[in-house]
Formats: C-alpha cells, structure tokens, sequence
C-alpha cells in the first residue's frame, strides 16, 4: 500500500493536519475530575488518559491492539568512522529482533505490544551524505511508505523506534539542518564512541550542511539529503498515524530527530504524540525542548530499537487502567474535600 | 505473628542489617554486560535488575510474587483542620479499596501485584500529636508488627502505600523531629489544603517538636510520639523486609517518611529499597535526598495508596524482563563494540 504516491502527496498530508476529538477529551476530562482521588493527584497519568481519549476518539480509551515498529537502515556515512560498531551490526540485530533475544522483544513483551521489524534494503546503504544526497526522491518516498505501511486504522497506540549503525550522525545532521544549528549541539557518543569519534561526526556533518546548502529547506528534502531509510520511514509512519488518527509514543533522539524538520513546517505536528522518555544522548533533552515535547521517563536509556518508548508503554497502559477501572465519588460512597 | 515483641527486639533487628548477597549481584552485573546492547545503555533498567538480583540472591531475579501492601490509619490531629478532606474518607477509602474502586486496584492489578489492604484500628484515631504522644509503645508496636505481618519470605517485590486522612501532617512532623528541621520545610498541600491549611499545619507541626523535645530521638519513639498507625506499619514492613532480603519499593512523601528516623539511626536501611517515583508533595524531593534515593519516576502524582510505587512496578517488570530474556552477543552472533 502506498499512502503517499509523490513528494507532493506527502506535503499536503503535512498540510492538512487532524485534530483531536475535543469532545472525546473534555468527557474523559470530567471523568478523571469524578474518580475517587484529589483533583489532578495522578498527575501525568491524567493527562496521557486524557490525550488517548482524544485521539482514539473516545471516552475511555483502549490499549488492546499497541503496536511497537522498529525499523532499520544502513548509512554510508559510516564510512568515515563514525560509530562504535560495525555495519554489518544493523543486520545481524535485525536478525536478532526476529529470534526474539534484543531489548525491544523483552520490552515490547512487558508492555503487551506486537513487535513489527522492518528492515529497509540493509544491503544497499544510503549514500555518504557528507558528498552527496543520502537517498535519491524515489527511495525517500519509498521509506516513508514503508513506515506508512505499519499504521493501521484502529490501533490504539504505536511505539517507534529504530536501528541502524551511524544513523546517530544522521539524526544530528537532520537537527543542525531543521533549526540552523550548529553540529556539536546534536552530535552526542551514541552507541559510545570517544572524542575522537564526536569530532569525526561534526566534521561529517559540518561538510553535509556546507554541502547541501542551497537545497531547498523542506521537511521532505532534509530527510532525503541528510536522513536514513529508518529515519524516514518514522517521519511516514507518525504523519500517517496522524491521518488515521492513531497515538504515538516517541522513543529517543534519532526516532525524534525524524520529526524535526516536519515540526519545522508544521509545528502541529508532534500533537498526537507522547515522548516516551528523555535519553541519555545529550542532544534528546534539546530536541524535546524545541519539539516542545515533555518525555515521561528519564531513566538514562540510550539503546534506541523502540526501547525507552516500550518502557514508557507501560505507564500508558496504567494510566489507562485507572482511567478506566477506578470509581467515580457517587459510586464509592466517598465524600468529596471540604 | 508477632516479629517485634518488644521496643528492645525492633532495636535489635535495626542494628543488625542484612547485606545483599553480593555473588548474585555480581552475576547479574556480568550478564548485564553481556547482553546485546552497548554497555550501559539500558541506564536504570540495569541497576533497578542488579539491585533485585542482589536482594533475592539470585542471578536472574523474578516479579512472579509481587505484593503491594496498604496501609490505613485516623489521625487526632485531623482537629485542628489539617486536611482538606473529612476523616471519614479514610474508611471509605478503605471500602473502595476492598470493592476494587481505587487507583491503587487499577495500578497493582496493571503492574501485576497483589494487593493488601490493612486497616488499622480506624475507630481508634491517634491522639492529638501536638498536645500528647500519637500513640502508647504497646499500639506503636502494633502497629509495626502489622507492618511486618505482610512480609513472606519468597516475596520478589514489597510495594508499600498508605491511606489515612491527616497523614502529611504525620509525615512532616516526623521528618522535622528526624532531621531536626523547621516544620516549614515538610509541610505542603497533601491532599490539597490551602495557605491557611498550610499555616496550620505548620503550627501544629512546631508546637509537637516543643511538646516532645526532651523525649528520646530514637527511631521507635519519634513513629510513637508523632507517627501514625499506617507509617508505623510501613516502618515495621520496610524493617521485616530487610530481614527476609525482600526488595521494597516505595512510595511517596507520607510512605518514605516511615523510614526517616530508622534512616537517621541507621543509614543503610535504604538499601534494599528503590524509590518508586518523587511525588509533587513538595517535602517528597527533599526527603528522597536525605535518604539518598534516587525516584525511578517523576509523574507529578501525590496520591499516596502506594499508587506511584505500583506504577514504577511496571517499570521493575521491565528491567526484568530485559534481564531475564535478552540474548548475549555470543548467543545470537552479534559483533561488539570497535
């Protein structure tokens, strides 16, 4: 299934953003007032109810079909030495995705979701994007579609996350390109390389901005100059999760970083979406800020695949629990404050 | 079954704390670093399994008996208008609990706890801690010895909460008498009283220090002169917990604040114990420093019932799970770090 057919396609579905359902909201607003706690004592978790009801368009929202999707890329970038492991890592945790044994499987088992991988052409890695265009407009469209593709009408939540040796370097780039800023502002150890490695990433990115400055500063052409399959792929899947209007949970700074230049245009657009939680790679913490995002858990993750937004899964799903099961002050007989 | 007969025999069992057995943490510490993610990257989610692992003595630790205890108590300083809500809420909360109607009921049941609710001797308030002693030795040590009576050896997981109308006044005045602090420091909005509460609240709080300034500062005393039932109670689990090397988890302000004058006397009491979350209770920050405890979770909740706690139940779960199921690099042939 294709949801966007051309770049054109693309930007008026970027155009044309959903609203919530305010009815849906203020019902499950005066709900929450009536259940038998003090007003506004479950703090955020009266809000995640509140932002599902929206969104689901009902009431009392469901966690019944959550969906976590991680996807995975290759980067060219790579190249210039830009991660702490190997390329042929992407592939081989791919792999290790599908029998089970990564953090993703545990924790997308903890929290109730189905794990969806999808691996995009691995063995044809984006270009070196310090030199030219990471992916031509066909293969950009085609991951945006492929991240598209997991969005089904009727899903109550979806976890994104990714994989994709170097895709760090990209996520930052991506962040430097959107908001004008310099490359040591994004560029953070990832997966853990040293100082050598972090000087290795701004220079890569420093030449990549340089490189591509006259293009045109669209959402759709920084994520196909300077993006990655994975990356793109997440943008599709959270502008088509808006369309459908399905939740998102936000995972860390490169499933984040491929929000940034459709915030950039569309600022309305992280409005169906939760961050799941602020990782330990610096740049995360500024790019919530300018995505005007407040993550829900700060446990020092950094491992990416969906990971920290499948632990954030499950205070989603508590704070539905209460939203749905508690009793209201009438029906418990408990009085109200004085 | 009685744990502490005697003041003497809850002394004892404080001065002579049990260790984790270090063999196990260190097993799980190795297979942590063994496990297919960069090292470190799961941030808490590997102490929080270390930290378990440590305390059930075993390598993989588990979440299969998994308890979450509550405790509820009436308070006689509820006199002087300390509380925003009537004192008569305590029992009805207590019957929402037994009904299944509470936020507690909807978050252990989401974390997969089984909840006990014990409530104690409500018809019997403690006295008015600001003119006289909350409570006799023989009720104080009832009340520790409820405590304790939740506590099972094979436990996995203790989450703590409590339940009593008046309580933060409790919590605050125990912490000035443990810290030796102004009362302005502990007092906040508990359930929602206003400046003029807040001001009363206060004056109770400095007119029991003077009251009780001259009777001994230990531990056992300060729960008798200006606790409650339900703190004591959760003094006295924290306490059997240790002894039977079951990992506690904790809640807010008023839960934490059973642990202060243990803390004082014995700093080490605190670690078999996470703090759950840091609750909006202004004092709740301020006292997880001086415990040197650092919340898993920062939601603005400051409902008590244990309610933060059994949501960072959850996020133990996932740790766990992590833990337990992910493959190491050799078992699922993925290369390493460069």
């Amino acid at each position: 299934m294709t949801s966007y057919g051309s770049i054109a396609a693309f930007e008026a579905a970027l155009s044309d953003l959903r609203a919530p359902d305010w009815v849906a909201e203020a019902a499950a607003r005066a709900r929450q007032a009536q259940l038998t706690k003090p007003a506004g004592s479950l703090g955020r978790l009266e809000d995640v109810a509140i932002f599902l009801a929206g969104w689901q368009r009902r009431e009392r929202p469901r966690m019944d079909r959550a969906r976590a999707a991680v996807f995975a890329g290759n980067h060219g970038v790579t190249v210039h030495g830009v991660s702490a492991f190997p390329t042929g890592v992407t592939a081989q945790m791919v792999a290790n995705f599908r029998a089970g044994g990564a953090a993703i499987n545990a924790l997308s088992g903890a929290a109730g979701l189905d794990l969806k991988v999808v691996a995009l052409d691995l063995d044809r890695p984006t270009a070196d994007f310090s030199a030219v265009a990471a992916m031509t407009a066909a293969e950009c469209l085609h991951a945006l579609n492929a991240g598209a593709a997991v969005v089904e009408e009727g899903l109550d939540l979806l976890v994104l996350g990714e994989m994709g040796i170097g895709n760090s370097t990209s996520a930052a780039a991506i962040c430097a390109r959107s908001f004008g800023s310099a490359a040591e502002t994004w560029v953070g150890p990832g997966t853990g390389v040293d100082d050598a490695g972090i000087s290795r990433k701004i220079d890569v990115i420093d030449r990549a901005i340089a490189r591509h400055a006259s293009a045109p500063r669209s959402a759709f052409e920084t994520l196909r100059l300077v993006g990655g399959r994975e990356i793109a792929a997440i943008a599709g899947a959270v502008l088509r999760a808006r369309q459908l209007s399905v939740p998102v949970l936000l995972d860390g700074f490169i499933c984040c970083s491929a929000i940034a230049p459709l915030a950039v245009e569309r600022p309305t657009i992280t409005a169906h979406c939760l961050a799941g939680h602020c990782s330990a790679e610096p740049g995360h913490a500024r790019l919530l800020e300018q995505l005007d995002l407040a993550p829900l858990l700060s446990l020092g993750m950094r491992l990416g695949e969906g990971s920290g937004a499948a632990v954030a899964a499950a205070v989603v799903r508590a704070a539905l629990a209460a939203h749905d099961q508690m009793a209201t002050f009438a029906q418990a007989a408990v009085s109200g404050s004085t």
